[in-house]
């Protein structure tokens, strides 16, 4: 491919193919981060739904802090793909979850995009070398994986394909950088990538739950948010295990709860847990805690559930005689860290 | 079996036999509600790690508020489970995760505590009628599977045995409450309750990513805490599926990613998604709603994730200007909700 005409820090206009949830969260977030975008969407009532949706989640978008000169009147929504592209410094593409409509939109976006643009695919997990088969240009195409809202979510995983150049990848991990994101940049191509393989594999589980009347949609949801998702909005799932090994670390959880691997706990077979896997998360996680100790990392742990705890309302703000008769102390969320 | 000596606002000694990670994390949650703890456990230096663990945790604890009159100086710590139980009116167990040591432990306790005092245990994925069976009065033997660390994870899944009394279940239940747990009390039985399935179902796929060299422990890591994790702290998987569907919902969602659960997205093979387990998804899906509307959930959802981007401090407090050359605005955490 011709190298991309501009620099990430230079882009200005983004444009939006596909404008549904995903599509519509894209241009609420490339709105409030000030650029100018173009979106497209064939549906007949697109352009309303997807201004009703940048309109819902302005508030928030101003909350958090909108960039210099940002404003829902820098959306245009194009007649046609082509003519939302066309002047184009970067396309993302949201279109359905489909492959061969994914297939023949992308070379339709290459077609009518400047040359050397990036494009991008929000896909929940096609593989970008399984899309970009009927595009004349593949070496530009990339998945840019948003998660919903991508306007607050921050997590963009970058991959490319068998025929994408090596620099498109990197054009696009630095562009979502300046545009805000967190982006895992992944080396080679995995279906569902990584997020979505772990939470693919929760969701079915629960699927499973509730098709075989084990456990209620309400229960499924309140175990994660009174349990693990609490952890998990600021410590992943590695390292919160990692503390379950007490002064052990990883090394002693693994241990300990190895043997629980061949238990029925989940659908889902297990590796075998031999001594390369063993060494792998245990370096995984000295490598993940960065020079941390364990004590570090549980104090870390603590203060984050009681910052998470506070700031979803489940800890009061102030000083309260609960129903509990428990006394709660006055400090305000602000205050701790 | 008797029925208990008291009644759940009653109790005021509380025996945790095991003290490790999850035992130790029991006791500080017990003295931090005011209890008297008596403590057991066989390890040689195990009175010095409870006590580290316990001194460790109570600024945490202080910091969401204490209970009238407790204090760290309230644990004892026994010579034997039999004297741990002794006089107890709760007992909770969090021996090491193997069958037939759970199994001995607990007809041990059994024959030693109070007739009628509930026991009950940690175990993170064994049904109670496996573990229930040596036992002379197993009528009194429930599950109260926490969550690390217990002194600030929420979650208790109560669930019982076969020959478990519905009494028992019913009076753990509340007393887990009156200490302040949030808990979800099971109608059956179910290998790894609910919480751990889903999370079990996850940590395979990840053990199994981390086998293949596909992913990292960092990037499995970073994955959920840039990514879903930060919705499951407050909205679980389904809600926060649901909203995928845009305002249709869990039933729109279903109808677009319905075939992705054919996709090899992890290694756990999705159930049938049959009208009845549609049905089920969009009707429990409605229930755990509540009434609020798509609109007013997305409104939650994003507010929640602003909560919780800026409490664990990836956004700022004060106004700015980043790096990015993005201003962000100067509201605190508590002044937003």
């Amino acid at each position: 491919m011709p190298s991309s005409p501009c620099a990430p820090e230079e882009v200005r206009r983004v444009a939006c193919v596909g404008a549904g949830v995903i599509g519509g969260g894209w241009v609420a977030h490339f709105l409030a981060r000030g650029y100018d975008v173009t979106a497209w969407d064939p549906a007949p009532d697109a352009e309303e739904k997807l201004r009703r949706l940048v309109d819902a989640a302005w508030p928030a978008l101003e909350r958090i802090g909108l960039a210099d000169g940002a404003s829902p009147d820098r959306l245009t929504v194009a007649a046609t793909a082509e003519e939302a592209v066309a002047d184009a410094q970067f396309v993302q593409e949201s279109a359905p979850e489909k492959l061969e409509l994914k297939r023949s939109l992308l070379a339709r976006l290459d077609a009518a995009a400047p040359a050397g643009v990036v494009i991008a695919s929000s896909t929940s997990g096609y593989p970008m070398t399984d899309m970009q088969t009927e595009a004349a240009d593949p070496g530009r195409l990339v998945v840019g994986h948003p998660f919903n809202p991508p306007y607050l979510i921050p997590l963009v995983e970058v991959v490319g394909g068998k025929q994408t150049d090596a620099a498109a990848v990197e054009w696009a991990s630095r562009f979502y950088k300046v545009a805000g994101k967190s982006v895992i940049t992944m080396e080679r191509e995995l279906p569902g990538f990584i997020a979505n393989r772990l939470q693919e594999a929760l969701w079915r589980e629960a699927l499973h739950m509730v098709a075989n009347g084990e456990a209620t949609v309400k229960e499924i949801d309140d175990s994660i948010t009174e349990g693990p998702g609490l952890r998990w909005a600021f410590m992943g799932p590695c390292l919160t295990f990692a503390l379950a090994g007490g002064e052990g670390g990883m090394g002693h959880m693994l241990d300990h709860f190895g043997p629980s691997l061949k238990s029925p706990w989940t659908r889902l077979e297990a590796p075998e847990l031999d001594d390369t896997l063993r060494a792998a998360m245990v370096d995984g996680c000295d490598e993940a805690a960065g020079g941390r100790t364990i004590a570090q990392l549980v104090a870390e742990r603590d203060q984050g559930v009681i910052d998470v705890l506070r700031a979803t309302g489940r800890l009061p703000r102030q000083r309260t005689e609960g129903t509990d008769g428990i006394a709660h102390n006055s400090s305000t969320m602000g205050d701790e860290k």
